[in-house]
């Protein structure tokens, strides 16, 4: 079966992620779009988002592996919902699982951006200030 | 603080679930909007969605009551993601906690509209035939 083009634009991102290749990563992102940091902290637009992910790596001392152990995706017109196991690894650190959520929208030339991105899930709700 | 919009319209619509107000209900669905109504089996539309709901409430003897326990809205423009806590009672049965993953959309006239109903978020992994 084809792979859904959403799911080829997350395996684009990991490996963007990855490789540290912020170019290609905002790429995905709508320019409004959403990411959430951690719970109660999200980035908004291109230039915020680009700035988490290199303090992210930084954090992860250029050593980030992220990669999804499977994903859902629920589709209605130009909108999508995708449900993923996400995994998040780096040396000396025990996996991060996540049950990640992510919404995509497809622009007027057909291609699925990202402009929610909370990895956190429902873990969210860990976060009781907002 | 005022209540977000989208806060509204999902306790309206649980209101019309638990009173069997199905006009009222498909209101709230854009047109093209889908509903898992199990994982692995989804309604598309407000025609289907409506039967679905009409078939939920009898299959729970007319007594189903959903409410949320609560809620973090992720917006993005004219988009809005809800990750909520429901849960789902009716007599005679253990009430059912479910971690729902809800997306809602701008509509032109400025209503937001669910486009995207997951009340299973992560659970459709329990299916695994898709």
């Amino acid at each position: 079966m084809d792979r859904h083009p959403i799911e080829l634009q997350i395996e684009k991102a990991d490996l963007a992620i990855n490789r540290e290749d912020f170019e290609t990563l905002i790429d995905i992102y709508s320019d409004d779009a959403v990411l959430v940091i951690k719970p109660g902290m999200n980035a908004t637009g291109k230039t915020q988002i680009r700035k988490a992910f290199e303090a992210i790596a930084a954090h992860f001392n250029h050593k980030l592996d992220v990669k999804q152990a499977g994903m859902k995706i629920l589709e209605s017109e130009d909108t999508a919902l995708v449900l993923a196991k996400t995994i998040v690894s780096a040396p000396d650190v025990p996996p991060i699982h996540r049950n990640a959520t992510y919404v995509f929208k497809k622009n007027p030339s057909g291609h699925w951006l990202c402009v929610i991105d909370n990895s956190y899930g429902h873990d969210l709700f860990l976060h009781a200030d907002d």
